[in-house]
């Protein structure tokens, strides 16, 4: 039986962000495979742009309020099913931005997962039998284990946090695209995701490159470890790989960003813009037999291995911790880009 | 010195298809590096909407006429050059879409010299010295041996003339991407260089789904080997690598292409729309991870590959032959779309 209580700071309507109500949860239905977490810390505070509020306000309309948002959950595992596998009483664990597949799937059966055509968000979305998933503001989490990601020791909870989504985001395309030593990599963007780019990036072994308009954080991105951060002269056929966060396409010089590509070289967006991207031309992709193409988070097996490179390298995001109850406050922040470079919200409801 | 005469068959004008003249032609400026080879074959007719008359017409108004087109050049070699390593006189041999490339820069020293920024086209381009080049509607052509390529015993020169544009245009993206044994292949449009995907994608021992909206091709497809040839359901998440040969943007599904791939599979354009492709959103690349890209023709290492895997499994191309003075017929056919699948130009002037 669960000995958590499960409740969370909810939104009551797509328009209540700044008026956060504690609210009781209904878990999902327990299953000898699941895990419940008791929640330390959750990153991904809403934005107005981003996953949490545009899920909300636009594409899930029919999912029902109130609804606790956030998907980047660490805590302590508090129970685990007769057929949990690798998880124990007492671990550290966390959640992504998904928290459920089909577990039979091409995908599924391939550490793929995160590419299941079943997948289930972490919030605002609903498993097969109807329950809406209710995410990480809040005092506990129930899921399978699959999507429960092991916390090694070398990695604090505070700086794993962003790391499930944020950071795993971009980890994913960087591995499954071969950064590494001898490899250039830009990033475009640098915000919460971009400068895990950075970090990732260089500890992977990567000459990297960051792509920014914002001239006040080249400081910042040198800090980080980015080799250049300030371009007087276009790369051409230069790169091997460019990840974009960019969650506005218009202006964006994809052609451009392109042309700067070494022969087959991928320019990946995991940013998701509401509107189009650039239009392009065969012209476009010719020249240099370039790639354009997309990634959707990351595996569990991948999380283990960037876990386990974050702690072997020493790797600490950059973030401000504030309590779940100022998650207001960190979403008006947000709004205004005032971040650097990822807010982690701490318990503060157990 | 030079033994054989260079005269070719020439376009007088932008407008003067179907109206060609014999004119003499100078080649290139010798280099000992070079080859000469007296063509017996030459594939490559113009179309309308393709690059031979495409090239004279719009994107290279400067080039002076007379013009002699035609990129798929077979024939004996006649002259070799005393630093060329790998040709004799009296081998056969041929030329592709390019002639010309810097031979020392990343691309040409990895065996991509088909992606050398400083290319030269076989026909209405021009070399450094700013001397034109004349494509194969010709007695005989001069071409650095990097641009020359041997050609097996076991395929004739009939079969291997449109191998050498048509043939590498498919091949190249074909081998860089995997296909093979296990992986699933797509190939659209089934003309020219699409019969060539299924030809030698068979031969590598992929299973091969032909895309076509032309109903009387289906009964050819199926005789060139394509497993799948009719699409009665939508294929999601299928295909590993689907390669375009369309030379039409507009009305493409593009969308549903990509749906159709399965995780990182790739959808490649190689043919050349003048007008935009169907613009994206990074929603169509997300769910699968998937990738859009360009190639361009193929290496000599990939020519060598080609011709050497053609000859081992007796692959031969669906073409009709023609003397070359019937060039004017064979593009006014090839206006209508009245072609299976590749006219060769038999040698004529000599």
């Amino acid at each position: 039986m669960s000995q958590v209580e499960f409740k969370g700071y909810a939104a009551l309507d797509g328009q209540s962000w700044g008026g956060l109500k504690v609210i009781d949860i209904k878990p999902k239905t327990w299953k000898e495979t699941d895990v419940e977490i008791t929640i330390t810390h959750c990153g991904r505070v809403a934005r107005v742009c981003g996953s949490d509020v545009h899920t909300i306000t636009e594409g899930w309309g029919k999912v029902p309020f109130p609804l606790v948002v956030g998907h980047e959950i660490v805590g302590k595992v508090t129970r685990v099913g007769s057929e949990v596998k690798d998880l124990k009483v007492g671990d550290r664990a966390g959640v992504g931005a998904l928290i459920g597949g089909c577990y039979s799937c091409r995908a599924c059966r391939s550490d793929n997962e995160n590419y299941c055509p079943r997948s289930v968000l972490t919030y605002a979305d609903r498993y097969p039998d109807g329950m809406v998933t209710q995410g990480g503001y809040a005092s506990a989490i129930r899921a399978h284990e699959q999507f429960v990601f092991p916390i090694p020791d070398g990695v604090e909870s505070r700086d794993a946090a962003s790391m499930l989504c944020g950071g795993l985001t971009i980890y994913s395309p960087l591995k499954r695209n071969g950064a590494g030593p001898g490899k250039k990599v830009g990033i475009v963007g640098i915000g919460g995701i971009g400068h895990y780019g950075i970090l990732f990036g260089k500890a992977m072994g990567a000459e990297v490159y960051a792509f920014t308009h914002d001239e006040s954080k080249v400081e910042d991105i040198k800090k980080m470890g980015a080799d250049h951060g300030d371009f007087a002269k276009p790369l051409a056929r230069t790169l091997d790989l460019i990840i974009s966060t960019r969650d506005v396409a218009e202006g964006m010089p994809l052609q451009q960003y392109l042309s700067m590509l070494w022969v087959h070289g991928k320019f990946i967006t995991v940013g998701l813009p509401d509107g189009p991207l650039p239009q392009l031309s065969a012209f476009d992709l010719n020249p240099n037999g370039c790639f354009l193409g997309g990634s959707r988070v990351g595996s569990k097996r991948e999380a283990a291995e960037m876990l386990g490179l974050a702690a072997e390298k020493g790797i600490r995001p950059w973030i401000e911790e504030m309590p779940m109850r100022e998650a207001a406050q960190a979403i008006q922040r947000l709004k205004r880009n005032d971040v650097r470079y990822r807010f982690v919200l701490t318990q503060d409801l157990v």
